[in-house]
């Protein structure tokens, strides 16, 4: 038996036209232009590829594309006050402060400055206080676009056993969260668990985002199981994700590519937050 | 077999004692009396038992009393200017804004308005942050004094199972947190959840906080497991937990009572709270 594949990268698709049709409607309806302002400080190659993905991705939606960049030597002051100038734009619906900063920077200190009204990537104290209160608020953009891929391919949540491997602040604790809101019964598994496979082996629902390499094989996955693959990591042949995807295949139900899985859906849902966030800042009817 | 006893008044009374010297301590190096503002709104017969205890214990800790009480009627201005007040007096240390309040008023909005920094019940969207987020702030009252109960019986957690029954966002939420980041594998079950016996049955520390009488039999129970019962029921021979205890006594290995377990220590760790945002407003060495 092979998995069926579940292709983030055509319902990523998917969810950049809606947001396109969204942000057309809103300004039909007499709302502004959606912007997302990229923040990247200093020359770091892969963020660098990462920002020019979203600005293209942004305007491909029709959005505004406000990119602000600084030196690798800018100061916390002037980062900061980069921010509080975003922050006080009406122009500006979402910031995104590309991680990671450089070393010599307070990164959490900058992120907390971002209002939570325009914290697209969900990493503020108050989106994770919003999220774990299960009240309305930006969430984190990788684990909405695994909540839209389950929901996409109809896996059934509720009274499920969901097993989340991996408690990031990124990843997997509002994932966990998620799926719970969800009325599955959550699980998280961590480098410390004692029997991973055997969890991982009750799991309906698999979510992995241990940042390790194949860490998840096949003794790990009961037949049938839905595998999400959070992980993506530089191979000798390529991108690989943190579940064995060869031998996983073979016996889970459904399964996420690496490539073309939960990265592409990650950035949907930036999208999906910044016009998310336009509306709620200048309701329209 | 008859499992071990929790005693929450016993450790309860060695953290208030703790607190109290704590207080003196601070008081000795220059810092200001820690005073807690316990405000109540209307006459709840319940209610006015609880702030009653809550008051008189923070006396005996050696901390000002600085209760505040409005009318039933109280519109939500004036609630709203109450808190406010508390909020800039330096005196308080922690406001404690006693549910539930009169239905017209907008609970969830008044708890919003105390400031992280004096959040001693830990219920603030920030407050919920900063636990999900790992980092420090006030956790609330009742998942902190399971913590306490925990280490003083020097139950281990690290790479052990924790079930927690019930995700309430006071309770079972920030609980599954703080056993999470004490390396605990965490799973959350509630109403939904399918298997609920099998999965308790798989716990190494059960924490029940559902909020439904007896809902936990010794079937639930594999032997020698730590139980810890966070509800309160009145029935008709006196009060009762969510646990079934005198059948769970047979086969656990250590069980809180009710009364007498969880209960005296949420109000101990109101305290604790207390003194702890009192010396982090004024720290002195």
């Amino acid at each position: 038996m092979t998995a069926g594949r579940l292709d983030g990268t055509a319902l990523a698709r998917q969810v950049s036209e809606e947001v396109a049709k969204g942000v057309a409607a809103f300004r039909a309806a007499g709302g502004t232009t959606p912007g997302l302002a990229t923040v990247l400080v200093g020359d770091d190659p892969a963020s660098e590829v990462y920002v020019r993905n979203k600005r293209r991705l942004c305007v491909e939606a029709g959005m505004l594309d406000l990119h602000r960049r600084l030196p690798a030597t800018a100061e916390q002051a002037e980062v900061t006050a980069l921010i509080d100038e975003l922050a006080a734009d009406p122009a500006v619906s979402g910031i995104l402060l590309q991680l990671p900063l450089p070393a010599h920077l307070d990164a959490p200190t900058l992120v907390e400055r971002i209002p939570a009204a325009k914290d697209v990537d969900g990493l503020t104290t108050t989106s994770a206080g919003l999220l774990a209160q299960g009240r309305p608020g930006l969430r984190p953009c990788t684990p909405a676009g695994v909540m839209r891929i389950l929901d996409a391919y109809d896996v059934p949540l509720e009274g499920t056993h969901a097993v989340v491997v991996g408690r990031s602040v990124l990843v997997g604790q509002p994932m966990a969260q998620l799926l719970q809101q969800r009325n599955a019964t959550v699980t998280v598994c961590h480098s410390r668990t004692r029997d991973l496979v055997g969890m991982c082996r009750s799991a309906d629902v698999l979510v992995v985002a241990a940042g390790k390499p194949g860490i998840i094989g096949a003794d790990a996955v009961a037949p049938g199981t839905t595998v999400i693959d959070v992980g993506i990591h530089r191979a000798p042949d390529g991108l690989i994700g943190d579940v064995d995807a060869p031998a996983v295949a073979e016996v889970a139900g459904l399964l996420t590519p690496v490539p073309g899985g939960v990265g592409p859906m990650t950035i949907a849902m930036l999208l999906s937050n910044t016009l998310a966030a336009a509306t709620a800042a200048h309701p329209r009817d």
